[in-house]
């Protein structure tokens, strides 16, 4: 398997175009593999296959290239490093180096070819590793790891070094870590935790240290990915094979760019597919720290909603900071699936229990009310006055005795509590060390999940360091937003993966015959006017109103009648915008003379304002209904995207409006959707009816299909409005824009 | 001054009248000071006094009622803590029992008449504290702690117990804390620790207990007001009276429900006034917590964006979470004002700095780009390759040597520079120890802010324990998000506090002219026809379009001739809503013809639909400009509240709203303005006009007054649309509907 996913991914920039009509697969063009199954319509792969990296993570044997022992040289460190790795793990360790004997007491081999055995593995510290690497492919090398620097950061000539190296890479058939990277997978890792682990991917090898320090907090890691600038390996390669791994129980991720969107998109898939558990942190929030970001790995960071979305669409949990990586990461890693999505909050206070439960709903839990029977259960042991709903409030006291561990079994044991959270703010020993206690206790006799919230600053307590992260079972948290972004990110990836459809299965992988119209339609280099976008939108299935293009007052006249009245009339050109500011529009036209005089003031206005008119659009009048917008703009990282948003003047105003990575599928395009803020005014308000949704997400689909058939060549498409109709009438698109590229 | 502010605070649905009119002072009613320059238009306060607490944060002498040492009585921990806070501060300890002879090896006294001298502080442990009060009074005892619950926060019955202790209080002249509170204002306050501190006001005790721990930390706390069910003295009485010491820097308040919204604001006031910063937990973002917190200790949450709307106009810092409590409030206590709004992130680590920065950057935090000379001041110490304009990325080695500190001096030399804040993801001893002990050193030498976050979820580290949490010079931070939102809040206190000016020194205090106009026109728990509710917002100096009421279709020609073409024509009647969807406006009607017929048409429609009409509106049509809603509603908390949003259909649909407390300026009415995502429709979108915003900031202002002096009369009013014309047109109310109580 190894190297098989080498050259077959594309980007949005770069990919190919597979020529085909009808329900036929038709051949591969630019050297693609011909069995097109393997690619959608638009030449993207459908698949990637894992690489084998057992050895890379686990290599019997290394070799050192440039390995020093001579004080105050840098190699010296990390050769140190290896050495003490390579006997912890029970690795052959063989230095390399032109004129050294031995190093570290171990016997040098002056060059690569002279190594005493084939190596798994080659960590390279030379400063220039491009010779280096066709005496590996010689020596049947598997792996490189380079920590060289001066590439893609550093500018344009460091970015044609790499493009060396990488191609290098390539014709050698060996898998390259960095450049630009250092030893953190070969840290070390402690074999005395139990239970499923965390697999890390840093790009920045500095990131990652506070996730890997959750082993001291007793959180298993099992394998660290310092990606660095992903000559070769990059992000995708290990989220597709941590996901493969028995042993991980989540992937948490630090992406400061991805080198290739759609590799990571299948990546993503696979793990989604086998249900392994993805947190991310993805730079690029802003302008700053997109740029910062791309200037320090050279690679592309995506529109960030665009990058947000592909995210949502597969599943990836995002978070903004170290610290919700690591907490959120534990607790997918270690938590079992939950039985059940509602969620109790626990505490000795009414007032920590009123907090907890108001930031829990916000956050967008469900807390169910107790029943009655159990309530009547709870305040066996509580004070009747205390509430115990949930919140459970106990007051304090009945923590201290036998009736603290009685409380939280009976909250256990309700079949619609899935969670119990427990925040602790102060410690009270005399309360709370036995809270604690009842807590582990309780959590090892349950299958459901029991978080603590330690709300000390101070964390040196016993109870903290010893009872709580001496527990396997009880998922500890330092804040009350941690463990309630971690709980929401955990049953919603159980409530994900239990529906996950891959979209790449359904994928188009021939194109429709609605491309050969469409192929007519584009001009190369230009804007259509609106007539011919129009046109365009036809031949994919998308309604227009009646419309006919005229050229003479008397011609507009006639298709007035045809069309029938009210009538619209709008200046057509292949470079007009804004014409409505302009005022080359004019509705509710009822009459033929009223039409003549639209014709002539249009026309008028038209030369007045230096517009060039390919004629006068008589289109049908089109009143009830919402005004939506539907979308394709280009993503650098992701290729073309589907927006849609609310229509007319408000898409700039509110941007409300939901974007979506192609393939898709129904689900996706209803969950967009939901996502606008105005999605009310689909449901129809002040007595409106409710929009033809089914015809609104048609549309959404079919412009998918456009973007994904046409690809490249339409550089934009704006459907603004696209009017959708009362529920069962249909959407039709009263205006659109297109770009050809 | 004690005592003073006793039952001159009301509440929104409590206040009185003050009738004038005019410029004249009239005369005050129902009991209140005939000193109405303390009153606004609307009968609440303008001033409020400091309570003097220092005798009952500072006692010289304190009596236990139903003090204790038998084993197993709950009262024994009490009072063995009281008598250990004595000793430890040199307090006179009085136990007060009927039967003991001495309690501790203290003299007992049989009751409180019985005391050996007038003492500062009672603490009833008493079941009953009641009977207690008056022999209290009687002994002058200055301030009563009340420990008992079952008060407000367990029902009805509770509630009336709690009312009644209230009035024997207020009779007393003593001033109470609690009742259902406990000790945590005689907690152990460390006093070697230096510079201004922390004061605490929590209602549940137990939800100040990681605050409080910062002590630990080596943050300074100075007073913790447990202020419980609040029968007497109120969050707002230690708000004012902590903004009044000297020694406090901030204070910082976890807050379920306020007892009295005016009371609080006034105490806002005063912290604004006198620059101390407030920051504060709310609980009741959600249903939950609100009814959860309102059980808790049965007081008002108010409406949450009513809340948070009032916080932002005082400069009280929101936060969520305790440990945003924690890290805000000692940020905010021991930082000095900050010379420049300039952030500069800087790190070992270029993925480090970019993550920094985009956080900071979406948090609204300013990261100008250093000076080309800065930058080739810090090339001199960090390789060129490396980015240094902010984010500065020093690559890691240069912090190892004498070259850190330069960098560290160099950034905070800058003068658009006022805070450095340096992300240390992860301790690596050989670089971070000297790092932080540099970044420790500078902040010593410097005036500007020096924040260090540690980013190691370990936190036993030498270097955080010790180096770090020994500074008091450097802000900590184990969060990114922390440290930013307490940098954020630091900046936007400063800002602040500079421009602040007090609205209530603005208020109105005396009727003006139109109360006595809009007398007429109200109906006492009637919703006014469209008509009537346009004549009382023209009473107030609100534009509305010309209109006749007209009752026949030949006075409606009548009226169209005189209001000019084209007109609008509405249905017109006491109980009229939703004129629109029963088809019961007309638009654009250009002739007589079109009049009569649309006479006709209305009363058709409200006879099938049985609507009585009073007749029907021709209205002068308005079309060019933005549709605005501008209204008036009722908060439990705070009284009459102004909303002003996006008119028509989308103040539904998207709740783009912005909402405000009265009193308030202009400066707030435009701050309303800012708020709206939608606020660009009015900077002129698509090549329209901008709107005229000082017209509609000035009809803010007089619909204020409005809600001022109708006060409760006025149950609601909204005017939607208000039409915004273009810029020096002014504005004006197309529809408005007004609900009198």
């Amino acid at each position: 398997m190894l190297g098989s996913t080498h050259g077959t991914l594309t980007t949005g920039s770069r990919r190919a175009r597979v020529i085909a009509c009808g329900e036929q697969p038709g051949p591969a063009v630019h050297g693609r593999p011909a069995d097109s199954d393997d690619l959608d319509v638009s030449g993207r792969p459908l698949y990637a296959d894992v690489p084998d990296l057992d050895r890379f993570f686990r290599p019997e044997s290394v070799a050192v290239v440039g390995a020093s022992d001579a004080e105050g040289r840098p190699n010296t460190g990390v050769t140190r490093q290896l050495v003490r790795w390579a006997e912890r793990v029970g690795a052959r360790l063989h230095p390399v180096h032109p004129t050294r004997e031995s190093v570290f007491g171990l016997t040098c081999a002056p060059s690569v070819a002279d190594l005493p055995e084939q190596v798994d593995l080659a960590v390279l510290l030379v400063a220039d590793p491009l010779p280096v690497i066709e005496q590996l492919a010689e020596a049947k090398v598997r792996f490189a790891v380079v920590f060289a620097s001066g590439f893609a950061e550093t500018g344009e000539a460091g970015a044609a070094a790499q493009a060396r190296l990488a191609a290098a890479v390539k014709r050698s058939g060996i898998r390259l870590l960095g450049p630009n990277t250092n030893l953190n997978a070969f840290e070390h890792f402690r074999d005395d935790l139990d239970g499923p682990s965390i697999a890390l991917i840093t790009q920045s090898g500095h990131q990652g240290r506070p996730v890997f320090a959750l082993q001291e907090l007793g959180i298993r890691l099992s394998h660290w990915a310092p990606t660095g600038n992903e000559a070769d390996l990059e992000t995708a390669d290990f989220l597709s094979y941590f996901a493969e791994r028995p042993e991980v129980g989540a992937i948490a991720a630090y992406v400061e760019g991805l080198k290739d969107g759609r590799a990571f998109l299948l990546a993503a898939d696979r793990a989604a597919r086998r249900g392994v558990p993805v947190v991310a942190v993805k730079v690029g929030r802003t302008e700053t720290g997109a740029r910062t970001a791309a200037s320090h790995t050279g690679k592309l960071t995506g529109a960030d909603e665009v990058v947000d979305a592909a995210m949502r669409q597969y599943g990836v949990i995002r978070v903004d900071g170290l610290d919700e990586l690591q907490d959120t990461a534990a607790l997918l890693a270690r938590a079992r699936p939950p039985r059940a999505d509602g969620v109790v909050v626990y505490s000795i206070s009414g007032g920590t229990g009123a907090h907890a439960a108001d930031l829990a709903t916000t956050a967008g839990l469900r807390l169910p009310t107790l029943s009655p029977t159990r309530q009547a259960e709870l305040h066996q042991w509580i004070p009747e006055y205390l509430n115990v709903a949930n919140p459970v409030d106990n007051g304090g006291h009945p923590v201290g005795d036998w009736r603290g561990r009685k409380i939280i079994d009976a909250i256990l044991d309700d079949p619609e509590v899935g969670v119990l959270i427990c925040p602790i703010t102060g410690p009270f020993p005399p309360l709370s060390d036995r809270l604690v206690q009842d807590l582990v206790d309780a959590a090892e006799h349950t299958d459901k999940l029991v978080c603590v919230v330690w709300g000390s600053p101070v964390g040196t307590e016993p109870a903290y360091r010893e009872v709580l992260l001496g527990s396997s079972r009880v998922a500890t948290f330092r804040t009350l937003a941690n463990c309630i972004t971690a709980v929401r990110a955990h049953l919603d990836h159980h409530r994900f993966a239990a529906a996950y459809r891959s979209p790449f299965d359904q994928a188009p992988r021939v194109l429709s015959p609605s491309f050969r119209k469409s192929r007519m339609l584009m001009r190369p280099g230009q804007q259509l006017s609106e007539h011919a976008a129009k046109q365009l939108l036809r031949a994919y299935g998308i309604r227009v109103p009646r419309e006919q293009l005229v050229t003479s007052a008397a011609a507009a006249v006639r298709a007035a009648g045809l069309v029938g009245y009210p009538v619209v009339m709008k200046a057509s050109g292949a470079q007009i915008a804004h014409k409505t500011e302009l005022g080359l529009v004019k509705i509710g036209l009822t009459s033929a003379s009223q039409v003549r005089d639209a014709y002539r003031e249009l026309t008028d206005i038209a030369r007045y304002e230096g517009v060039a008119l390919d004629g006068v659009l008589v289109c049908q009048m089109v009143e009830r209904g919402v005004e939506m917008f539907v979308g394709v703009t280009h993503d650098d990282l992701f290729g073309p995207t589907v927006t849609v948003g609310l229509g007319g003047v408000l898409v700039e105003v509110l941007r409300d409006a939901a974007v979506r990575v192609p393939p898709f599928g129904e689900d996706q395009a209803r969950a967009m959707l939901a996502e606008l803020r105005g999605r009310a005014l689909l449901d129809g308000v002040r007595g409106r009816p409710p929009a033809d949704l089914d015809a609104l997400v048609e549309v959404i689909l079919r412009v998918q299909r456009m973007a994904l058939e046409l690809g490249d060549d339409l550089a934009e498409l704006d459907i603004n409005p696209l009017m959708v109709l009362p529920s069962g009438q249909g959407a039709v698109a009263l205006d659109a824009l297109a770009v050809c590229r």
